[in-house]
């Protein structure tokens, strides 16, 4: 090993002494080793992208390896998640808590150190990424929350916000429709602190990108409003400080930095070639990169003056004592903003929560038949009063979705904004979210119809895989869409987000069970829940059960005395399940009427608690205007599900309803079938 | 009205003049009325791209009234759907099989005028629109179409294929991620005879887009290597003609025509605004609009003059007459390539088919224990053989997937190849797979991992309503993935891919199913299929039921003499199931196995052939590694299902497996406790 740590000037023009340099022969002999011990994974980017890392994370970054939650460290993505070996060897080498035994327990059970990095899994790891073009889009979501905290709290001669957010991403990133919707939006809004870099190694999974992927990106990135450092040599350290330094000068727009890299650089005959991506490089290859780096260790073992070379507590701890200092004298100056912004970054509602939440039940109760995305307005403007850490939008349906309110500023307007224009971009949106959410201070809540919902998915599932407070608002819930036909009506949506481990499914019956459904959104801490509802007004139903709702995700709405059947029913439904009831009870067949708005919570019940609810030795009768597969089971072998497993039609309402069978009529004929009875006298 | 239904040179210059033209003046009055009349759409796009479409349909555009399916018309897509009464007042104007009657009828119950335009629903109506983006990239999965047919059937002094496709599209469309992927690909592919029209008008549904979209559109699809025309007036007749004739004469790139237009132009209150954009003008708006075009006709009523300037019968028979003139001189010179052109367009299997699927199946049997996504390669290596149609490709997972086969060539090396190298574009592979479908003369198939089917969703969806004939994919099927870690691990996703309806889902156990999983996707002509594969080997099963498999979904894996139990099981569990039958056995509880691979197949089934598969009596347990909630009819109160509510881990899947309790003793367990008896001593 050569005596110097530290690189000299101009060594980076020299690629054979560049390689040498002890610092990223470190990373890279990491990456190769736990690949290879794991039998599997992503050697080539991290190879590729050390020099970029090492002078990033040694020197540009301000973060405490001690201190991994300090509010105001710069922020770290990597968008290519495959190379979580990348991100591990910084995190061990500058001082996190994940020692080198978690690196040789790459890849295995519940080892700190997954395939693709995890969120809460492993300090110091900021999202979660591996689906590609997700990672750029959370770090515009954490750089906006980082402008819009900065505007809110920041006073005059006290900068208590004041961080960059860094994401490393690739080709396929790049070829992801996802990062044009954040691109955009991120060059729209102008998020002068987001800094990416693009690792243009030129090979994606199946070779070289040239054959698929053509684009000219630095001319893509400066028609969304970006500055653009083109042409830097990715393995040359002067160039990548010098590109960093430039980046960080401009402070209104965002900035790609396109570095040229070689994939599995220093394997000497694989280095450049897809074969590096994402398989272990064998131990004939990794014994030649080692001569060619001239680094002589065993696996897993880096020397002591290199662990030093790349330790960062030292300097870690300085920074985030300044800030600390920082925030002391705003606190002395400020003790109420303080105290707020300490709430604010954990997550804790505000103390007049408990009365919002209130006064929003009061709202809704005095609302009438109002249609459940009314009554979701309904809520967030009583909501947003007590909470400004609400921070959402729509994308571009705002009007139809009803996710504004009399507070919404948007942020293009005043940074320190609340509203969130996202345009139509639901995917970018909701993985922009899941970046608010992970930054911390607000709680994001994001709006689309529900059919679009599908453009969104893979970010849904995010928030629930990371366990993300994340609010998404579905309008437009059911057929009852109308004349906007087929492609705008949700059938398999409910029951397919339902699917989602984690994720809550809220689809409220009336404005009352709306206000339920939002105020344990807002209280649920550890994860994301999905609001279901409809473009037409549904009438009020009774208040029973609203006080446990929450708990029980059920509440009985009319009961019998003997009820020869069950009728269960979500949202407007619920509406079709009461007016059938009345038509069987003056059949002389008494049923009664379960409304679910949450089946997940509903499902946490204890098995006496769900029984008190939907009895056995009855038949069940589940309505929901949406495919029946998923309740088949609560339903069971005598019971029925009134859905509908098709797709819809452009027609009026009322002609959809009746065409497809969603009358009370007819519910009440399936539950007579069902206990053998007859309905017909009274439909 | 002016006497002049022709316009002057110069006319387009003059605002008042252009709006007074009567043959615009008839598709904005027809826009107005029909929706003032369903009291519910869009008037504003159509009003506002009345003069382009005017030029476009009148004389750009290739097509025939009387023979919408003419195989060499040229193609086009409204992709911003929501604008349908531009596309119906073209086609009733244009002299299709669209009466006034069905105009008068928009957006009602079973009329030829649905909400958003529908594919099969109205002649001339080329796909579905309305989910934005998809439109844009349907009409790419067009033009390369056109583009390979024309490769391989065109002969020298025989252009037999030779056409355009258009696409109209809003700002929405370009906001959308799938634009991007879309665009991207087209711009690498140099698809000369993709014309994009661009409805410049600065409005989307929350009001002026420059609030939230901000992009340099021209630059950025200049940087797709798009050929960019830009500051065209889209309400000048004689700048749109020219913008076509130039966009017409590069054949060698894709072309996007920047026009700028008002929404909802010539209503002299409105125009302009958003509220043009979904919702009737209202009476004094009409009227004041009626008024300024100088359209004095009640609604619905055109002048048969404008009628007779409008018609294109006589145009488009001679067009198409020349095309079967072109077709049949083909035809002597080449009557077997004519012959394969007919059945590839018609869409039949060639007279090879029942060959090439036995010897597929004879294939796979030999092929012994393999993973289910090499027996997919298998098959498709077979059928490639035999249809020339199969088009496809992976998103930068082709080694993963393995969907190529020895006859693949890259559509990028020849433009008659059968191999598409799509890059890291899910959603953009999907929806332009269904513009494949639509186009005619291919069978289109599409691959990723199962677990970023949620980037495709919406185009699945697609494929679904429109009853296309696209083959998916779908491999890396469940925890089994392992090492990758939960984002990539499918749980949820076989189950919500079986809610979607008309979906055919196959999860094969062995390469056997898996070959009559590949014939069943090929012999359907009314619907998409996934085709649901694993990462790593299985062993085959026994063949019975082997030859049905295609009508019932299921077959008996392995019986007894009065079972206490019946194990259903699909794809990779089905193995388990079959262990855990002989350790059963082994304690006295003989139990029938049964393997269902295809679900909707199965459900198809009468009543009594599904209980002579899967009998009522004794208990059923399922056993697929994903979430529970779909199988949970079918297994019963009596039952259990073996499956996974939860997400993965990053591990070896033999940790996994054992982690989340897949084994064959538990599963022998659960199937001892559900009959009361105990397989502990075999287990």
């Amino acid at each position: 090993m050569p005596a110097t740590i530290e690189r000299q000037d101009g060594e980076g023009q020299d690629t054979h002494q560049g390689l040498a340099w002890p610092v990223t022969a470190a990373l890279r002999a990491l990456a190769m080793d736990a690949v290879e011990q794991a039998k599997s994974g992503h050697p080539g980017a991290p190879m590729g992208m050390a020099e970029i890392a090492a002078v990033l994370w040694r020197g540009v970054m301000r973060h405490d390896p001690a201190d991994p939650r300090w509010p105001d460290r710069d922020r770290f993505v990597l968008s290519n998640g495959h190379a979580s070996m990348l991100l591990y060897g910084l995190l061990h080498l500058t001082g996190y808590d994940l020692p080198i035994e978690e690196l040789k327990r790459f890849r295995q059970l519940h080892s700190k150190t997954p395939g693709h990095p995890e969120y809460r899994m492993t300090p110091g790891v900021e999202t979660t990424t591996g689906p590609l073009g997700q990672g750029l889009t959370n770090a515009v979501g954490m750089a906006l929350a980082e402008r819009t905290l900065a505007a809110q709290f920041n006073r005059p001669g006290h900068a208590i916000v004041d961080h960059r957010t860094f994401v490393v991403l690739g080709d396929g990133c790049l070829m992801e429709g996802i990062s044009h919707e954040a691109a955009s939006l991120a060059g729209r809004l102008g998020l002068g602190k987001l800094i990416a870099v693009w690792d243009d190694n030129g090979i994606s999974i199946d070779g070289k990108v040239t054959e698929w992927f053509s684009d000219d990106t630095p001319a893509r990135f400066r028609a969304y409003g970006w500055q653009v450092i083109e042409g830097v040599d990715g393995h040359d350290p002067e160039a990548i400080a010098r590109a960093f330094a430039q980046a960080l000068a401009d402070q209104t727009k965002p900035t790609l930095i396109c570095a040229r890299t070689t994939i599995g650089r220093g394997a000497p005959t694989k280095q450049g070639h897809q074969d590096t991506h994402g398989a272990p490089l064998g131990a004939e290859e990794i014994a030649r990169t080692r001569a060619a780096m001239g680094w002589t260790h065993p696996p897993f073992h880096v020397p002591a003056e290199v662990y030093a070379a790349w330790d960062g507590r030292a300097r870690g701890a300085a920074l985030s004592a300044e800030w600390r200092d920082r925030f002391s004298t705003y606190a002395a100056a400020h003790p109420d903003l303080a105290a707020e912004f300490e709430r604010r970054l954990a997550g804790d509602l505000p103390a007049g929560f408990a009365d919002a939440a209130a006064v929003a039940l009061t709202a809704e109760t005095a609302a009438g038949a109002v249609a459940t995305r009314k009554a979701g307005q309904i809520a967030l403007t009583e909501f947003a009063k007590a909470l400004p850490e609400l921070l959402g939008g729509s994308a571009d349906l705002a009007h139809s979705n009803l996710t504004f309110h009399p507070k919404s500023v948007p942020v293009t307007r005043d940074p320190a904004g609340n509203q969130i224009l996202f345009g139509v971009r639901e995917f970018g949106m909701s993985a922009i979210a899941n970046g608010l959410a992970l930054h911390g201070g607000f709680i994001p809540y994001v709006a689309t119809f529900l059919v679009f919902s599908d453009y969104a998915r893979n970010a849904v599932r995010m928030s629930a895989l990371m366990g993300l407070r994340v609010i998404y608002v579905f309008t437009h819930d059911s057929i009852s869409v109308g004349e906007d036909g087929p492609t705008h009506q949700p059938i398999e949506h409910v029951e397919s987000l339902r699917l989602i481990p984690g994720l809550d499914v809220w689809r409220p019956a009336d404005a009352a069970e709306t206000a339920v459904a939002w105020t344990a959104a807002l209280e649920r801490r550890d994860g994301p829940t999905a609001l279901i509802l409809t473009r037409q007004a549904l009438p009020p139903q009774p208040t029973s059960g609203l006080d446990v709702l929450a708990e029980t995700g059920a509440r009985v709405l009319r009961d019998a005395v003997g009820p020869c059947a069950t009728l269960v029913a979500t949202g407007s439904e619920v509406r079709l399940a009461t007016d059938a009831a009345a038509l069987l009870a003056q059949a002389g067949l008494p049923v009664r009427v379960v409304s679910v708005p949450c089946v997940e919570r509903f499902e946490a019940l204890p098995v006496e608690a769900r029984a008190a609810l939907v009895p056995a030795g009855t038949p069940v009768v589940v309505v929901e205007a949406g495919v029946t597969r998923g309740w088949r089971g609560l339903a069971g072998p005598a019971g029925r599900v009134v859905g509908l497993d098709r797709f819809g039609e452009s027609a009026p309402e009322k002609d959809l309803l009746k065409e497809f069978g969603f009358t009370a009529e007819r519910v009440a004929d399936v539950v007579a079938a069902a206990v053998g009875g007859s309905a017909g006298g009274a439909a």
